[in-house]
């Protein structure tokens, strides 16, 4: 396609109310591409948005219809969740995780969206003045956007920069006036994919029972580090997890990445057994209920959409017992990501891209569901908006408030030959538009 | 059934941590009558759970399953919802409610929980100072829970005592510091069963212009006004609404009970045209989106769930599409409900109990889901905790926030004549207790 012009791009996001795409969530994003699509009458490549690249795992979708001829559509759903979901939850946590977590700890929720706001939500009211929310940056960058929709108090630091035994001093620091409630990432990381070791999970949990914070654990990518074999229930390695070092942690695990099923909203909490039941004076005073679990479920889950669709919960608890009985294999059906990343990362360094996130510790990052690029000296805003130019729709790593300057690429639409080849031109093009726009003094004064 | 012992009930509350079951919520008396069913061994007569008691619409069903059998449980739904659950959502409130609004106001949620909690939110942060919440009471209990988890401050009045022209000096009274940004209500009301006339609607609607005041107006029991035939599509009368004396408004349509699909936790909101377009700078200023209705989906429903079950979205499509249509009667299915209010209510009279809201402005009031009882001079907490001693769960009118001593009675779960049965024995077994516990002086002293 050829490169669509500046101006045009400039009137979609006036239009949109977008200040600066550069800061832009990832919806927005979408959007803009798609007013673009319809402009330029051209199809973009989806590179923003994780919307699964696979087709819905094929035993949810049965499980789901049987359960809706069997009449689950009048039911409200019970207010804990479903018995066989909380059940095979609990089983399947053990098998590819190697966590002890009782079924009464298993709550359904909308999407490990609705698990993180909730969560967010309560553990700001546990105890007055301890209501600060720490994040690991670079992340997804909707969980920021959470604690500024809820009005959350929060710091961050990058994650990047204090990677092993350098992780204890940061978080000590971070966490030694008390006022952190929460800490919050994902494992492995959205957007950078690096993964925190056992070793760096074992320092987390440590700090967190030392300051009495709770560790909230999204792992949408469950399983996903390549490098391992995480595919074999109840045999190890097992996916690492701060379980393994503290009772201070709610897990959240979702369909829609593992299994492909984003568009039923469906996803698990896993609380630990002993926060579960911990008492909390503040809890009992405002709601009538102590619990930190039935809370949960009871207070913040029922008030904000009374629980989550009752024929896709059926759904989730039949992927999760097909997966731990090893009759479905979802570990090998996404590792499909890792081998589109290795190809795709080949593209982006042919036309003269580089990782951002190169190294994961000591090691190679892993090829998964997403990688981090940049070009030249570029900065976020630049490059995001060039590339939409060129029919290719990003997130910057602004939005995940990374320090570092450059855009997430999923992996998740690459998804045919034709798709490989097209970023290959529409590489080609942008490094076009660079060399006739950018390398001019015109351009240069506005960088 | 045999009453339970009082100290049975004492401790099933105390493992509950439940303080004073007359101001729990419905969840709480759910799993309060579910323990009691436990331990004495017997069915209770849930009367406190408005599960929907009529099988879920067949229509809805079969669309379900094939939007599942289609795809689209592998897709994120779109940001503001499956299109055409928008066209036909817009096209069935002009059917039903005679009211106008475009199809991009039309935003599915989890429920109209999910919608509720979220416009409370956003219609908080629309202008610095202008964050308080009205409720009319008495009212659905989550409602006031979802402020109460928001930290929201809010105000609200007893409907009862400001009937017809009354309504606006009160409404005057309550707005005229600009400090209310919304009010909130359930036509018909839950738990009152009462309706505001369109003379109310038309006061409400003109207070709201008066003072830039935005009305929520929850449509749960949609046309199940039974003494007006509104079952005729594009035909008067129609529902009313606030939608037809004012712009300032969001109404929440759930299929929840109107189509028995509370399950599948779906339910649209309806915007109005010009709020939908309204720019608020606070809303710029903090999101970067200044719309109201771009905020509603992309800001608020996105880092709160990212929408809802696709395939449930589809269901609903097809349901109002088959309603609007005149295939499916969903109005004479309902009307099930009005036919068992008036049984049980002659039986409740049998039992010397007396209705709390027996009159609708000057008229009787109508038999629907919902009806409210009292017996003798029995306060809420005592009412409840004997009624649960003879197996019948319901809610008090406390946690209604009414200021009349009496229960919520909801027809959903008298099924057959079997249930009305029971229902005529274990009220009689009701008024056993009461001989015998209530009429002698050591109950006298502690009541």
């Amino acid at each position: 396609m050829k490169p669509i012009a500046k101006d045009v791009i400039d009137k979609v996001l006036a239009d949109k109310d977008i200040v600066d795409i550069g800061k832009a969530t990832i919806r927005q994003c979408v959007n803009v591409a798609q007013e673009l699509e319809q402009i330029s009458g051209e199809k973009f490549m989806h590179l923003e948005f994780g919307i699964p690249g696979l087709d819905a795992c094929e035993v949810g979708i049965q499980a789901q219809k049987m359960a809706l001829d069997e009449g689950v559509a009048s039911a409200y759903p019970p207010a804990s969740g479903v018995e066989t979901l909380k059940q095979w939850g609990s089983k399947f946590i053990k098998a590819f995780i190697n966590a002890d977590v009782k079924a009464e700890g298993i709550i359904p929720t909308v999407g490990s969206m609705q698990g993180c706001y909730n969560l967010l939500l309560e553990c700001s009211q546990l105890k007055k003045g301890k209501n600060v929310i720490l994040y690991f940056n670079p992340g997804f960058p909707s969980h920021y956007l959470q604690a500024k929709v809820l009005g959350l108090e929060s710091r961050s630091f990058d994650m990047h920069d204090f990677r092993g035994e350098k992780l204890r001093g940061k978080l000590e620091e971070m966490l030694s006036d008390g006022r952190v409630c929460a800490l919050l990432y994902s494992n492995p990381n959205n957007p950078s994919w690096c993964c925190l070791s056992d070793d760096e999970l074992r320092i987390v949990g440590e700090m967190c029972e030392k300051h009495d914070v709770i560790a909230l654990e999204d792992m949408a990518y469950l399983c996903m580090d390549f490098r391992k074999d995480l595919s074999h229930p109840f045999r190890a390695p097992f996916q690492p997890t701060v379980a393994h070092y503290t009772d201070n942690y709610v897990m959240m695990i979702s369909a829609s990445k593992i299994f492909s099923y984003a568009g039923e909203r469906v996803a698990i909490v896993a609380i630990s057994d002993k926060l579960f039941h911990r008492f909390y004076p503040d809890l009992q005073e405002r709601y009538g209920i102590g619990k930190f679990g039935d809370n949960f479920c009871l207070t913040y889950l029922y008030v904000n959409s009374s629980g989550c669709s009752h024929s896709a919960q059926c759904a989730l608890a039949s992927m999760f017992k097909a997966s731990l009985e090893g009759k479905y294999d979802f570990v090998g059906t996404v590792k499909e990501y890792g081998m589109r990343a290795r190809r795709a990362k080949d593209i982006f360094m042919k036309h003269h891209f580089h990782l951002v996130y190169e190294k994961d510790q000591d090691g190679e990052i892993g090829d998964g569901f997403f990688f981090t690029v940049a070009y030249d000296d570029l900065n976020c805003t630049s490059l995001i908006l060039n590339m939409m130019r060129c029919g290719i729709s990003t997130i910057t790593l602004t939005s995940a408030r990374s320090e570092s300057v450059g855009l997430r690429v999923c992996m998740s639409m690459l998804n045919s030959e034709a798709d490989f080849q097209t970023l290959d031109d529409r590489l080609a093009t942008f490094e076009g538009v660079m060399e006739r726009e950018y390398h001019d003094e015109y351009i240069r004064a506005i960088l």
